[in-house]
């Protein structure tokens, strides 16, 4: 397939903002429905982002929420910064395919279905088919505390096939999208790439991750700041950044986030690495962020840090740390009793109710 | 139906605990399933809650979850502390039982199915089912600022009303329940109770209910202060509170919340009148709240204070303050997807993944 150059500009211009008159619906609308105005708080700004979305009010349900799991390995994982050996991101990927992990049990609850991305796992998974491996980019991305994860070629192919991946999954009728990720030693890149937008020290932006004892977070900070410092360049080019310290999920992700927004189509915010990549994003278009609602916080500091950053405020905040799209899936009937709420409840008038004295 | 004298201890001592044995199997097993110990954070507790209260694991999913919305009126709401008239009540009730209301269009998306009853509605609601209005006490409590909300004898058949309303739905296959409320008025007797039962001051327990303006919330903690004052002697006496400035709707709903724990059914609690009523519980059988799961913290501030005081955390913190058993009604999914990750997700024997290094 030939590849088109990446024109981050014309990507951003494209992203259209939801749509103000089905906003305004909503909000008139909410006020008619039968109960006091406000009193279901965030479900009601959260029924008129969903009528922004859709461009309709009342809204429908979602039908078709989507899951892309975007997983990849890192060489610092290599150096001692996760709880797990790296061969663990392979066996959780062909988990995901037989059905067996976190992410495909909560996907079924939420009625969402999954799909496994392999972007850089250091290794083949048997019997993967070819839609988790089409868009693969490497084996592993590069250990960031000493050099670059990317090259400048490969962050492009990841980022490309982020909006590859979200083209194919829209065209086939998606109507919501729940990135997540996989990949052991993926919170210390997502940590890098928060510290370096943010700004903040690296001992705010690590956490434990999968569960990693003091050494192993001494490790991580270390290399944190020793990625810190070699994408100190890269603050103000976001795919060089991603190329620098980020990683080919990352890249993907940041693609996919994007790529969305441009395609109208919403998003759950997931853990820590979505949320990196989702601000990561932001810096390539800012608008995108209309198009996200943040499912949960994380335990991982960086994720709250990505977060404020974006004014986003997260629906749960259930002390998870797993990721794969989870805190998300979790999310995602809210989302949905948000919508069901805007364009099932009787009025005011339809229900002979009377309004307050 | 004759009526048997209720006896409050033995009440108390019939509520079982939870399975240990189902509990520390939940507890062995989150360790075993393809995650990171603690990855789930709050849901793995909650897990381990199921299994407990199902006396299984894995646990089953909960098939019939049942909501059942108390309404009643209440004197006090003739005296300007409400945003909205007492006649709205009744009106709710009819748009319960015609399927346009917030507690109509959450339990279907979560699953549940809605009971209305009509403990004490001032008024009649046109073809209301025998199912509704079978247990009704009183038209309206009285005014709890200047006269016993109810007599002995209707706290008593009110209290007695939620046993057997759970006897009715429990025989009848409930295995999960969802209690309610509708009532103007409903969230002054409630900061009333929880400040008699905790000891804050008035204006600390005091809320804005359906919205009430300046005016009214400063007639509202009047209100609350003059109950407190006539409830002083009462507080040993949980009857006798309920009598005193509580409501028909709060003694069912007392009722309802000691007879789950005893038919070990368990029971998310929604807002502040639902909240309130739990606390009250909690002085009648102290072991009772091992069958409750906070669902979500509502704004009214009495709704916080009952909570701490009963040790727990709420799953949702969603700015809700409609009542009707919306909040709890948000939070079941969670509930259903916690027993799911238990009993659904691999283990890292049957994927092949490896543990922790």
């Amino acid at each position: 397939m030939p590849r088109v150059p990446l024109d981050l500009a014309a990507l951003a211009a494209a992203v259209p903002t939801p749509d103000e008159e089905a906003r305004a619906a909503a909000r008139e609308r909410q006020g008619r429905l039968t109960k006091p105005a406000g009193a279901l708080g965030r479900l009601e700004d959260l029924s008129v982002d969903v009528a922004g979305w859709q461009g309709r009010c009342p809204p429908a349900p979602f039908v078709r929420p989507r899951v892309l799991v975007v997983a990849g390995d890192h060489g610092v994982a290599r150096h001692g910064v996760s709880a797990y050996p790296p061969e663990v991101t392979a066996q959780m990927v062909a988990n995901f395919l037989a059905g067996g992990a976190a992410v495909n049990v909560l996907a079924a609850r939420a009625g969402a279905t999954v799909r496994v991305l392999d972007l850089s796992v250091d290794g083949e998974v048997p019997g993967a088919p070819a839609d988790v491996t089409r868009h693969k980019v490497r084996r592993g991305s590069g250990s960031l505390d000493r050099e670059d994860a990317l090259s400048p070629d490969e962050a492009e192919r990841a980022f490309a096939a982020g909006l590859a991946v979200v083209d194919e999954e829209v065209d086939a009728g998606a109507d919501l999208l729940v990135p997540g990720d996989m990949g052991i030693g993926n919170t210390t890149p997502s940590a890098v790439l928060v510290a370096a937008l943010t700004g903040v020290e690296p001992v705010r932006a690590v956490g434990r991750g999968t569960g990693v004892d003091d050494v192993g977070w001494g490790r991580k900070v270390t290399a944190v700041r020793d990625g810190l410092r070699r994408a100190r360049s890269r603050q103000g080019d976001p795919l060089g950044l991603l190329a620098c310290v980020g990683g080919a999920d990352l890249a993907c992700l940041a693609g996919v986030l994007v790529q969305a927004a441009v395609r109208r189509t919403p998003v759950v915010l997931d853990g820590v690495v979505v949320t990196a990549a989702a601000l990561v994003t932001s810096r390539v278009a800012p608008s995108a962020r209309a198009w996200w609602v943040a499912g949960h916080r994380s335990v991982e500091p960086a994720a709250a840090l990505a977060l404020a950053d974006l004014g986003l405020e997260p629906l749960l905040d259930l002390r998870l740390r797993l990721g794969e799209g989870t805190g998300a899936l979790l999310a995602l009937p809210l989302v949905q009793a948000a919508a069901a709420v805007l364009a099932e409840m009787a009025t005011f008038d339809e229900a002979g109710v009377s309004e307050r004295g």
